[in-house]
């Protein structure tokens, strides 16, 4: 687990009368909710988080997070930052007094003052990303949930060779799934995939400055399948490049997906 | 994680008349079930499994456990056996078959023919039990359900000074909880407690011949109280000699305890 590094040059402490800015790492087990962003159900992390707020402050606080997370999708270490009224808690009362109002399946794991200069999201410098895959025949009850269930053998050198591929900056089009509006810019850099195996476990990290909607769990997908022989990385690189978008796309289940860090 | 010998001199085919014993190895989280032992709510794992076997067989099948675990303790390698009407399937398909009809929590991890000579609970020469505490400030949402979460300090050489006072055959009747009718004989031996630590976890595992109701719990409760400072060494060992019962017992929560295996 990365560790976050607490700068002493941007810690403020709320000695003036304006509001402060509170920066929180939030962890959470995404199986029970409906994403991150606030959905009419009340359901979504963000509005589990405001409704903590609420119950604490006494008045609505709004929480903006690092990125949108789906239903389902995990988080070591999301993070949001929120506006808080004058003369109010230091960073370990609030954690505190948020965990007590929350549900044990969210869990705030810091939080400290930050300048008004530091945005959750626009301030983000990148993302990293864990997917995990189950190979064992029969799933272990404590991974339900929290893996791809894959009962097939996967070949290592295709995994490997088709994770390779999305190394660098490219136009990730072609692995994004449509959210309503279009994005106006789809080129992301992607600093590193690498794929750990043991007998049981595959997992696969992702370190990039940026993922479009559903574009882990699309190159995911685009790895297993290679893994089982069902494509090839030829055909993988020819989509990354924007010469087809005939062949199959998979959008491998949530489950297995978890934030692991926002870095700044 | 102990792999399971699959000696060939004691693997026997259902080549006769007769009913043949199906000997299940089983993994499950405990948090949603109401402990190992069939109950009135029928909600048992030992009610699960009977419900699936006679989903699957289509007549009742009585399942014995190597022993009771309580509700919310967990399995990695509990061990049953069942006796089959003759004439049946082979064991990858009861798995297969079984896992299909049970909630995901419960999982037949693999079974197999035995000797009628095998007795899940008979024959069993012990038992691994294993013990997680979480000792972060803030219990991460993943670990929700499966560990005692203890955020008071404990000191590292009170924990193994009171775990290895254990270790030996001893009169456990200090480290019991009644369970209705007495217990002739309260001797048992544990042959090695080991205390692993790490920064967010302390983890401990007990292998004993067998192990009295609660004893395992009982005998965690104990050993934190030593690296708590709440009781000494001395006091545990006096307990475990039966020269004194008064000073106070703990029985750690039901959330940190697996029975990892059986042995046979």
């Amino acid at each position: 687990m990365p560790v976050e590094r607490n700068l002493p040059n941007e810690s403020v402490t709320p000695t003036d009368r304006r509001s402060v800015r509170l920066k929180l790492i939030v962890a959470y087990d995404g199986a029970g909710f409906d994403g991150w962003q606030s959905q009419v159900t009340r359901n979504a992390i963000q509005d589990r988080l405001e409704t903590a707020f609420a119950k604490v402050a006494g008045v609505k606080i709004r929480v903006h997070g690092a990125g949108r997370t789906d239903a389902g999708v995990h988080a070591l270490g999301q993070c949001a930052h929120v506006d808080l009224p004058p003369g109010n808690l230091e960073p370990a009362i609030w954690t505190a007094a948020l965990n007590a109002s929350l549900p044990p399946q969210i869990r705030v794991m810091r939080c400290r003052f930050v300048p008004r200069t530091f945005h959750a999201r626009f301030s983000a410098r990148g993302k990293m990303y864990r997917y995990r895959i189950s190979t064992q025949s029969v799933l272990p009850p404590f991974e339900c949930g929290r893996v791809w269930h894959v009962t097939s053998a996967l070949n290592d050198y295709a995994l490997s060779a088709c994770a390779s591929e999305f190394v660098g900056t490219h136009d990730f089009s072609g692995f994004a799934a449509n959210r309503g509006k279009p994005v106006a810019v789809t080129t992301r850099t992607i600093r590193a995939v690498r794929v750990h195996r043991t007998p049981a476990l595959t997992v696969i990290d992702f370190d990039g400055d940026g993922f479009l909607y559903k574009m882990a769990r699309l190159m995911v997908g685009a790895i297993v399948r290679c893994g089982l022989g069902k494509t090839t990385v030829a055909e993988v690189r020819a989509r990354l490049l924007g010469t087809t978008s005939k062949n199959a796309r998979l959008v491998a289940p949530a489950a297995g997906l978890t934030l692991v860090r926002v870095r700044y």
